[in-house]
């Protein structure tokens, strides 16, 4: 178990391999994560209506994707730097699980998440153990108030 | 100019006097803050469609200023989290001025907004002279890039 406070410094270290921001190759970030998810998790187009069939070529055209990759990017930046900040990482957490309301998820992405994008990071920068121990107990921490706010609202389906 | 660190510490630190969260009086903290704002400046009301003419009272007993109160609240604990992260900070900036896009909102009012939320603030608890400098060097920063985002986009109406 890793205090707050370093998997806070380690989360936010890793993320330095992929900024936001106006530049091509920041927007490529966010659209390299979804070319990453189509490619290796094909089952989860399922959740973007119209893109069920996209390839990563598809992705990689498309000004949805380009958007949409960096809005979920900055939310794992949100989450690093609001992580030593309880009270308000966990109040992202429920918000963000409200948002997503509309689009019925199965309720284990919420932790499941967490190894996708790991994994897209690694094709970015080195992840070293201890960071990936990092974003796991994050990840854990975020899909623990996702699915006790589900339960809590009744969406536990 | 105070540092982005101390900046950060400062508002960080002035939050704790407003926690999110699920017990009543965490929910008030959100609710508390449109009734300040639709009592102290009541022309905002007509950003809210069927609450033009909102009192203190109907705020009060809106589930929905309830839920609105606590997401914008969460908005600042994100600010003030990222403030040392200029990369997140300023993406945050970026994709909350395009989730206002629908509302069509006066510009001015990106800057305008933190002059009313650290006088809410004050009703919480007291904000010392630098703590208002912080709170104010956030929010033109945060303002200043959706400014920069208005006009990048076409926007700036």
């Amino acid at each position: 178990m890793l205090s707050r406070e370093r998997v806070q410094q380690l989360c936010k270290k890793s993320l330095e391999s992929i900024p936001l921001g106006l530049k091509d190759e920041e927007w490529q970030n966010g659209i390299d994560f979804y070319k990453y998810m189509f490619t290796n998790h094909p089952d989860l187009r399922v959740y973007f209506k119209g893109a069920e069939n996209y390839t990563a070529e598809d992705v990689q055209k498309s000004e949805r994707f380009k958007k949409q990759g960096t809005r979920i990017l900055l939310a794992q930046f949100i989450c690093a730097n609001t992580y030593s900040d309880p009270v308000a990482f966990e109040a992202f957490a429920r918000e963000t699980t409200d948002r997503h309301r509309i689009y019925k998820m199965d309720p284990a992405l919420w932790h499941a998440f967490w190894t996708v994008f790991v994994n897209y990071l690694c094709t970015k920068t080195t992840v070293d153990e201890e960071t990936k121990q990092a974003w796991a107990q994050l990840g854990k921490d975020f899909g623990d108030e996702c699915l006790a706010h589900l339960k809590r609202t009744g969406r536990a389906y």
